[in-house]
């Protein structure tokens, strides 16, 4: 019967088997909220087989020889409604990745990734990276196994099939250029931005300390006013801030720093701008491909976009300050927008990725841009790569990490086998510069209202160009139809030199 | 593949099987702990369909006939091990269940019932009882169906088939000589009962409030010296106190009410009953048929012995006084054993079955029980329900509700398509009363560790007589390896008896 309706109508029959394999994600996503957030220890192993099962049942459905047939029944007479022949574009691009890399592959690197993940945690903190070479080595080897096998059914390069698994669409070369300028403007920017920083006075530390309590009630009043509705979603804690759960059910979560409450209070409105885009996909599309984000740097440019253009802004800042004030008191100077912003747009050449300020964060990231692809196309070892990061990160921000704990190991994603995800963040924060941009133009009062600490415009320019679109475009020409041209760094780079050189 | 692995060895391709289906069940029980613990009103849709998304593939996978075919096959070289063969069993047990009800009769009860509960709260609201009446005249119509399609395969009448789907191999005409024991009892019991605590003076009220946070702290500390391993389980709140969750990760709730303690602290020590079954469950059959639980009555025996023989005991509110003193100030009276004892051990003839007391529960369990095998064989129409109901309660408790909401509209039960269920609250109750006289005989010194507030020597007693034989044997011969003889009310009345007459 299942046969007979695929043959008749192989697209209605494919919306259903994806939002069958759709509905799993949302299972998973839940009970992969619930191990972070509320799971007791004793859970974790149970947990683990859960997820494994959803998971390959979800895989299951995408690989079935019945799907393929549907697929390609579908095909010789398309949909004619555009939603839907994107639909069907994106769905037989699921359906190709997930047919490339044979079963015994896929599951050789699940063991892999886990194993060199938990062998990381330890050379980290022995600061020893000998110790994780050879898991790191096998991860490397059966990724590049994996590019390989989706290369040419992709026809890409085995790199750009790697980052199309993130972000669909986007390819090294055109990444490289976007790049490659802005290195040439970091060049002589990030010493002029710290001889200003130098020149004025050293911004006044906020009082502290912050109880945890207040702070979490602070973070669900800014993450409400900024449209996060909670009728619709939950702020949880977590040892790793992140935004999951579904479309109409989103969880959020964060750590509480009693001695600093911009970490939680800027990692919510982080994670509140991706759950704002989730929570704006449209409905209509729901648990079908194209009603999905469109890829992870378009994710990031809206956390971005809520965290790094709107609420590190001026306006935005002269609106918090009495806000902090009145719940936490202290010195009302610690509290004007100017030293707020001396503390919290701070330019500083640092080891850490994920301690990085807005100006300096992109050339982590074009290290490990580099250092992936030479790793993957084998051009370079992995017993050269610590070597490798220190000489980049010297060219790139003149500074030597002085251990591999402050280098190459610091960051997870290739001990757990994401390679191709790096560039996903800058052309994140690029985009969120652009769309900003945009969003000014088309919106008068934008500034005006985040001075009152609303967001309302910015996130109804948002939800009509970007959220309620969903994956019906792509990144770029979704870039193009909200602002008038593809990624372009140069609104990014205006944004540093107006927030950093003026 | 999989059809040579169910040929040449199906019975590990059937345990294979069956584990997925039960992991397949702690996702959904995990998703049920969130939609009444977490979710935000929002993701109730969502999360309906992923409850009948999971449920639907653990169906399919169960009705297979693929399944039936190794279990023929299976069935045809039993294994040799006690545990295998009595796990292949309960696997065909199950496999006979789902095959015997057509999937669009099931589909039916699900639709009609989760109508029939929603039109049942807004009846129960309204005091309306013929607003209901249709939909639980479908429930019990499609419910019918099914018994009588059910009977024929499992040979068992219609009636003990929907008995047989909660607690397997007892059936109407085991309980009913046990209900008529208690029936003769209680006669004479109850008004010597009320008389004698009428000749005591009034208990005097404990003081109170009783703020939220420091029950919860109480409960949490009781729970865990009950023997509740909080490294693998959660003690949250919900608006229904329930016990859910999986073997190493137990989740319990409770609400609580700032004027009385009892209801919060009595509850979670009835779900830590619950969750210590669970917990106890042997590991090596973990997601395996014969891993489980023996059945509803079963379970409620632990939560029972727990709540109503150990923690309602003399010995264990001599402890318990001192503990809730200390905690919640108050009058030193009022925490003595006896004044505790007058409060929480207070027979009183009423309405409703949830607020009854240990001695009249029995008597709203008769009457349910008489009233759905009469709805069931038809010999009682929907329309007469009301009547009889109220004719019922004054035959076994001699009073009359004033309306329907305290006699026909006051369990969710029926409107939402459990008939056969009631049964099991009181062979729990009688089997929790039976399991403690064989405990206390095997095991000298439990009372004395009773007041200590220390449950060890009991739950060590019953992990190895009652939870690590899983479902092994069953509900009754479980009682016999445990207690020497098969259910036997004499136990029950017996401690009735002690406990409210001498």
């Amino acid at each position: 019967m299942i046969d007979s309706a695929a043959a008749s109508a192989p697209y209605p029959w494919l919306k259903d088997r994806f939002n069958r394999i759709a509905t799993l994600q949302e299972a998973s996503s839940m009970l992969g909220w619930d191990a972070s957030v509320m799971m007791p220890p004793g859970g974790a192993a149970a947990r683990g087989d859960q997820l494994a099962l959803l998971a390959g049942m979800a895989h299951e459905l995408l690989v079935d020889p019945a799907t393929g047939d549907a697929l390609a029944s579908a095909a010789r007479t398309p949909p004619a409604d555009l939603w839907d022949r994107r639909n069907l574009q994106l769905m037989q691009h699921a359906h190709i990745r997930a047919t490339a890399l044979p079963g015994d592959l896929v599951m050789a690197i699940s063991r892999a990734c886990s194993s060199c993940e938990k062998i990381w945690r330890e050379a980290r903190a022995q600061n020893d990276f000998a110790r994780v070479r050879p898991a790191l080595g096998e991860v490397i080897n059966l990724t590049r196994q994996s590019a390989n096998a989706l290369a040419p059914v992709l026809g890409l390069s085995p790199y750009d099939a790697l980052m199309d698994g993130f972000q669909q669409g986007i390819g090294a070369a055109d990444v490289a250029p976007v790049f490659a300028a802005y290195e040439t403007f970091i060049a002589e920017a990030l010493p002029r931005a710290e001889e200003l920083q130098h020149n004025h006075p050293a911004p006044v530390p906020l009082g502290g300390p912050f109880p945890e309590a207040d702070q979490e009630s602070l973070c669900r009043f800014l993450a409400e006013r900024a449209g996060l509705d909670f009728t619709r979603a939950r702020l949880d804690r977590s040892t790793h801030p992140f935004s999951g759960g579904t479309h109409t059910d989103l969880r959020i979560t964060t750590r509480y720093d009693t001695a600093n409450v911009a970490s939680a209070m800027m990692g919510v409105l982080h994670e509140t701008g991706h759950a704002l885009y989730e929570a704006g996909l449209p409905d209509a599309w729901n648990r079908q491909p194209v009603g999905e984000a469109a890829g992870m740097a378009a994710h990031e440019s809206q956390s971005l976009i809520v965290e790094m253009q709107a609420c590190r802004s001026d306006p935005y800042l002269s609106w918090l300050g009495p806000v902090l004030k009145e719940r936490f008191g202290g010195d009302a100077d610690a509290y004007s927008p100017g030293n707020l912003a001396a503390l919290w747009r701070r330019v500083e050449r640092g080891f850490i990725r994920v301690d990085a300020d807005e100006m300096t964060y992109p050339a982590h990231v074009i290290l490990r841009f580099r250092l992936e692809q030479a790793l993957i196309d084998g051009s370079l070892t992995v017993a050269d790569l610590p070597a490798a990061w220190n000489e980049g990160l010297k060219t790139l921000l003149g500074i030597v990490p002085p251990d591999d704990r402050h280098g190459c190991l610091q960051d997870i994603h290739w001990y757990d086998g994401a390679f191709g995800y790096f560039p996903s963040y800058t052309l994140g924060a690029m985009a969120a510069a652009q769309l900003m941009e945009a969003a000014r133009d088309a919106t008068p009062g934008l500034d005006e209202a985040l001075g009152r600490g609303d967001l309302s415009p910015l996130v109804a320019w948002l939800r009509t160009e970007v959220h309620e679109r969903g994956n019906l475009l792509g990144f770029n020409d979704l870039l193009r139809a909200a602002t008038g041209k593809p990624l372009d760094p140069a609104a990014f780079l205006t944004h540093l030199r107006q927030r950093y050189l003026d």
